[in-house]
């Protein structure tokens, strides 16, 4: 049996993973969920991306967290390669989950297209405390594009506000790209969050990022924690074991 | 519960739709199969594809169609393009299921490998009235791969040419690409009636047209109406919900 | 009912068709699965591809194989490409599943990425006859990354070391470019053996050279003859009827 722990993306907590962990534990697994800095309702939005890093360390040093598979989703992809860089002998293997996987130097709005920065800026211009949020329509069919028009909602009116500094923060990542820690990206056939194609889209273009890697894919959307989670806690376990 | 207006693509009918029909009526919903001019067998085939457009604008508002979703199958993706332009408020949503769509300004014929084109003009030179029909090999391999030879065949004898002039009509299509009717794309993963692949291939390079889209994929070939028509049926369900 | 011969990839041989072997008897089809020359333990690696081909039509001839199914797998496609070009008459289709179709004039090594060919290059320089191995990292993350690491474990075992010579000899083909045996491509969606995506990955890049062909595709790594032998089977007879 391992363990799990498992970093969600943008606008998501730690809670969000409930579904997806009954099913870990139900195969007997461990599983860790932390709620990265600045996530969550009414919470302190003006945090950088060091400090979330510098957050999650201290929150698996602590709990002493040791041989565990690091997963992070979507945004999640940034952090998890910043703590193969601080934690490196900690991890058993990284899995990215529809995740990013920014290029050396980068940040994530380097690795969006060009209308989703553009609407990001302004949302952050126009929040009292440079957060965003994914408009319904967006999320709705570019997100959640496998669920009812009802669990869409349910799902969205459980997000909240995501800081905007993070994704502006510029990563080395040049000792993540020197790692030699295992890896896995597993895929959701139909996530169109980045849209879809060479140019803009998760796989292959950030998954060949990772040199050698493994590759699972399932149907679904971005978000098949709320659609699928069943099926994603069977495929994180294909990504996951040795 | 919602009404569907499927409108069929190259060769077809609106009598092709039947089983799907059957299925959507089974789950509670009214399904309308027009079929656009100029298709079928012993029909007139000097038509153009301002007319056809016009005919089913006819068609439609004299059934007094209304807050349904649209659907077009291939070469149907023009017509439901221009539909958008036409009768904008009676859409509730569009369903591209593996279907065209032009870029501003081009015709059918501008979206089609170079090879299709000579093909097409040499049947359509030597036909009687400016028609063009799919080879069987061409059906057999890359339109219906997914069928046994025997159905393959049975569903070739329905088909029936295909008038030539709308391929080579050119759409402006300027209001359909300012439409803010909500949009989905349904695609066949095993559809190579266009070549697979980042030049020729419906997805991306169709769907991405469309801006904001929903995603939904299955299985299949581009004759999944013949080959698997209940999970057709379900896909469209699922991309036309609202 | 068809008769098949199916043809391995690199490091495996005619052995490990069994339990495929098995699905296709079931269904009543007739199986034929010839060893490449230089392949198994204990034997002469120092082979060329011309010499696998000349054994291959000894083979078939000898056993006077007549309007059969021809499959190759892997490297395997290197070799039915020059097989359809030596005993046109006693093919009825092609398969490639997961093949190579080298271009014109080309060798294996011309298809593969740079860093494939350097450890390629290394690793037979070191060899005691010229022959190469797939590191284990490599066979498990890229080649069955679908399998529990015991079953990976296991099947690497059954491994043997392939003959480098037989990457590096230029192939012709031109006969195999104007062939008009039908035609198809077997496509596995999570293959990574060759990195995904349009540079180097083995759909759409390999499968279009086929010109009209017939695409299959089921989910799974490269080497699902050890991971799903059953659905294998089902998509060969997918893939080989008329």
């Amino acid at each position: 049996m391992s363990t799990y722990g498992l970093v969600h993306g943008s606008c998501h907590t730690g809670e969000h993973w409930g579904p997806v962990r009954k099913h870990l534990e139900a195969a007997g697994h461990t599983v860790v969920t932390p709620t990265v800095l600045g996530h969550g309702p009414g919470v302190e939005k003006r945090v950088n991306h060091a400090q979330q890093v510098e957050d999650l360390v201290h929150q698996i040093v602590t709990a002493d967290l040791r041989d565990f598979v690091l997963l992070g989703h979507s945004y999640g992809g940034t952090i998890i390669a910043r703590l193969a860089e601080e934690i490196p002998d900690r991890i058993r293997r990284l899995i990215f989950w529809n995740a990013f996987v920014p290029a050396p130097g980068h940040c994530l709005n380097d690795e969006v297209p060009p209308h989703y920065r553009a609407m990001f800026d302004g949302m952050a211009a126009q929040s009292p405390d440079n957060s965003v949020m994914l408009p319904w329509p967006v999320w709705r069919e570019a997100f959640i594009n496998d669920a009812s028009e009802a669990l869409a909602k349910e799902a969205y009116d459980s997000l909240s506000p995501e800081p905007y500094q993070p994704f502006k923060d510029k990563l080395d990542l040049s000792r993540f790209y020197q790692t030699t820690i295992p890896k896995s990206y597993l895929n959701c056939t139909e996530d169109t969050a980045l849209p879809a194609g060479p140019d803009w889209g998760w796989h292959p273009r950030m998954s060949s990022r990772l040199g050698l890697y493994r590759l699972v894919q399932m149907p679904g959307s971005h978000e098949v924690l709320f659609t699928n989670p069943a099926l994603l806690a069977a495929k994180i376990i294909e990504a996951g074991r040795d």
